[in-house]
């Protein structure tokens, strides 16, 4: 236990001040404090000296080094029972400082404020990190205050010890204090590369907020939560139990796709984060319907995401199947009306999305792999007719539109559409040719009695062999979209020529494992 | 352009402190220092004030605060055109300090030394990351020198102005420091964090050093680097071509598998991230034969990882199939030097890699999703036997291989094994019958003459009907292994023993996305 005598405080969020402060006078501890901070405790009545009254060091280049002073550090830094720091205190008049309570000016907020480069660089913080460092360094003694959402486990924790505080306290708060320290030089460094586009710095540093522990992982064994790396994620929920590891991972499947496509005019339905459905039309009805269409199996107990808003009519459709997710770009009233009658089901407004992402990281084995995120937006120019058939511009729209889709399933990647909805997904296999037929075989299951014209096919590789565009053809497949690269490029076009389909070569590969 | 006149030094790593100093008096540059480093300028015979003298504070508590002072803080933080600080700087005699020198001492290296908590926490430094940040700060008028590495720059810098640096140079520097400063307290929040048993803290700070940037991401037109949470990768390659984003993907997939695998028995292959053949044997050769059996035509190009060392004999066999990396733990000398001969195939010793990892991380929409990762070592304890028919210990043993498969299987993951080699995965399908009939079709084509006795399965999570097993069992599975929980558990089990076969509930589910 350790009684507190002497505080400084300096914080740039002056919540609940008031409330600390009547604490520290019912414990007869002693203020230090400067500038704003300074004037306020005056202002609510306190008693509080100045810092440079303090020090008897005179302010200058406008405050800027106020704390920066051996008198403070030494009175946070002494070792309490060391007896030659003691005499050392003694002997210069320095006073013990055993709490500290700085609060940072929120970087992340000025940032996304207007401010200039200039005025960013002048309101990064020198002194408060510096006491705040000092004072986690010597937790053994002191007591370090970081972030008001703290003060009220101090002042219970004051409460309890009469004006001391436990050495378990103390160490807490000193972790929470180098969270705070490290997290705002994050903040900062994350600033400086951005703005010199520094996208792999020599050393990485990844921040982000707990948003909430999940009550397990993957599978009930493994723990989980989820961080967002800004102030918030910006899922809204508006009905539902609460979002699960596995729940977190399909919504962003999902709107990872969702956000691809055409504005307004997109259904994605998603089982095990693996799309088994996407359909693109006008009529939103229709949109959802050809969506489930592709394979109404696993569309049960999935995640249907429109990038539309959801009205009365969808919410009836909604409602007749199985889902454990339904995320749209907003929800009118009835619509809400109807899907809130499921208590459990999970409704998620994503309209406050963006998709910014600029990285994707993964990590394994104490290691981090980092990557620009798979963005392309295609456009005709990504794309050569390879083949003596050229396809119109309906045709082609949909051969773009299937190798959209295509490289949000996992390699191997097969997809099958027609009239930009897909019909036959073949996914995560480790030989391509299978993947083929795991497309058809969905296709003929819930497109039997389909006819077979106006089928396409896209691939997220080059196709190795021809057996795969000649199972597809014999399915019905009549143009093919796929990257170039392999070195039967010339006997796959010729192939292709004398089956009479269209295929289109893309600049771009879209592996995703 | 800014000229340097004066200089702080306060170095750990003394390595080529002495070219610095050279370049420091060519340019006429004054320098301040204390402690070792001070010592060490003087012992190489150059001129140096110490920092004591320089503030005029005398020395106390150990030397803790002595940069912790206004003279040597407004000297670098004064903003240089700006008249009021210039006239404060005359006014105490303050002179205004352009360059820092600082380097901490490896807080990581503190850490994987013996030294004691106590110890540890007096390691942290205080005044250097002040000093850094302050010159960071106001790199408009300050170079700030935060790593040994920028030393060479630096030099060049110095010598291509005469003694002045640009600002460009100076945001560089300024951008690398807040790097080492933030990465400083990142890696003591995180040993707080372990000490303290802190999974998921309020702010979550995630560090790496960069160990190469890679060709490219998972595709060309994505960039990728990767990382390093401790100081290597660990990953050593004895042949072959530069690693790509996608080997180390599947390198991190194989090991994974490995890992897990009795030791100096199994062998693993991988194709796109997923394992085409998995087999655990004493006699090494048919480890490596078993495993290729699977799937041979997915192991084309694939990556083979051994949990043995490799020898001679089997590096033959390695060597008449295509594969992009050979990873052994260990090669002898014969091995290395026949695998050498093609130029081309990346070959890995994993010996000192060991898999601690604690928390896997993916980030998504600016969110990171962080779990502990799914290392569970299975014992018996952990499965219930359902059936009627009992397994004996063979049985129980087969089962426990391909369920521990399974989990590093994507879902949703069927395997069915025999004799502790996989002979049929299927894997990434959206529902659990589709697994089942991918699996049972790869058996059938790589294993169409196999005795139908003594086969095998395992599911990652439970069977929601009855059909994936009747498929599996037609097929000639004769026992099952499958984590419960559906609501259908009773019906499945009363199915099995209409089968006559062999059915485990595991307590743990394992699925993998």
């Amino acid at each position: 236990m350790k009684k507190i005598k002497k505080a400084l405080i300096s914080i740039s969020n002056k919540k609940n001040l008031k409330l600390i402060l009547k604490y520290l006078k019912k414990y007869n501890i002693k203020i230090i404090s400067s500038g704003g901070t300074y004037k306020e405790i005056k202002k609510l009545g306190f008693n509080c000296i100045e810092v440079s009254k303090y020090t008897g060091s005179p302010k200058m280049i406008n405050g800027r080094v106020k704390t920066l002073h051996p008198k403070i550090h030494a009175g946070i830094l002494s070792v309490r029972n060391n007896k030659s720091h003691k005499k050392d205190l003694k002997k210069y008049n320095f006073d013990e400082i055993d709490l500290i309570i700085v609060n940072f000016y929120p970087f992340q907020k000025i940032l996304s404020s207007k401010m200039n480069h200039k005025k960013i660089i002048e309101n990064i913080d020198i002194g408060g990190p510096t006491l705040v460092r000092s004072a986690a360094k010597n937790y053994n003694d002191v007591v370090v205050i970081s972030n008001t959402r703290q003060y009220k486990n101090f002042i219970d924790e004051l409460n309890k010890n009469k004006g001391s505080t436990s050495l378990k306290f103390r160490e807490k708060m000193s972790n929470e204090a180098f969270l705070e320290t490290g997290f705002y030089d994050s903040i900062i460094s994350e600033y400086f590369n951005k703005i010199t586009n520094n996208q792999f710095p020599k050393k990485k540093l990844i921040f982000g907020n707990l948003i909430e522990k999940l009550r397990y992982g993957e599978n009930p064994h493994q723990q989980g939560a989820i961080y967002s790396m800004k102030n918030d994620l910006k899922i809204i929920k508006l009905n539902g139990k609460e979002l699960s590891f596995n729940n977190y991972n399909d919504i962003f499947s999902a709107l990872s796709i969702s956000k691809s496509l055409p504005k307004n005019v997109g259904t994605v339905i998603v089982k095990h984060a693996s799309p088994c459905g996407v359909s693109v039309n006008k009529n939103k009805i229709d949109s959802f319907k050809l969506a489930l269409k592709c394979d109404p199996i696993s569309a049960f107990g999935g995640v249907v995401s429109c990038n539309f808003k959801i009205k009365k009519k969808l919410a009836l459709e909604l409602k007749k199947i199985f889902l454990e997710i339904i995320i749209g770009n907003g929800f009118d009233k009835d619509a809400l009306k109807i899907l809130k009658k499921r208590k459990n089901i999970r409704v998620i407004d994503a309209s406050k999305i963006t998709n910014k992402d600029k990285q994707n990281i993964t990590t394994n084995f104490d290691s981090m792999l980092l990557q620009s995120t798979d963005f392309k937006t295609f456009s005709k120019n990504d794309f050569v007719v390879v083949s003596k058939i050229k396809p119109n511009k309906e045709i082609m729209n949909n051969l773009i539109f299937a190798f959209n889709v295509c490289r949000f399933v996992k390699s191997n990647a097969i997809v099958i559409t027609k009239n930009f909805s897909t019909i036959g997904i073949g996914c995560g296999q480790p030989s391509r040719i299978d993947s083929c037929k795991i497309a058809i075989e969905k296709m003929n299951i819930f497109h039997n009695n389909l006819k077979k014209s106006n089928i396409y096919a896209a691939s997220d590789a080059f196709f190795p062999f021809v057996d795969g565009i000649e199972n597809l053809v014999q399915a019905g497949v009549s143009a093919v979209i796929q990257p170039s690269g392999s070195i039967r490029d010339k006997e796959i076009i010729k192939f292709a020529n004398k089956l009479g389909i269209i295929l289109v070569f893309s600049k771009t590969r879209h592996f995703k494992h």
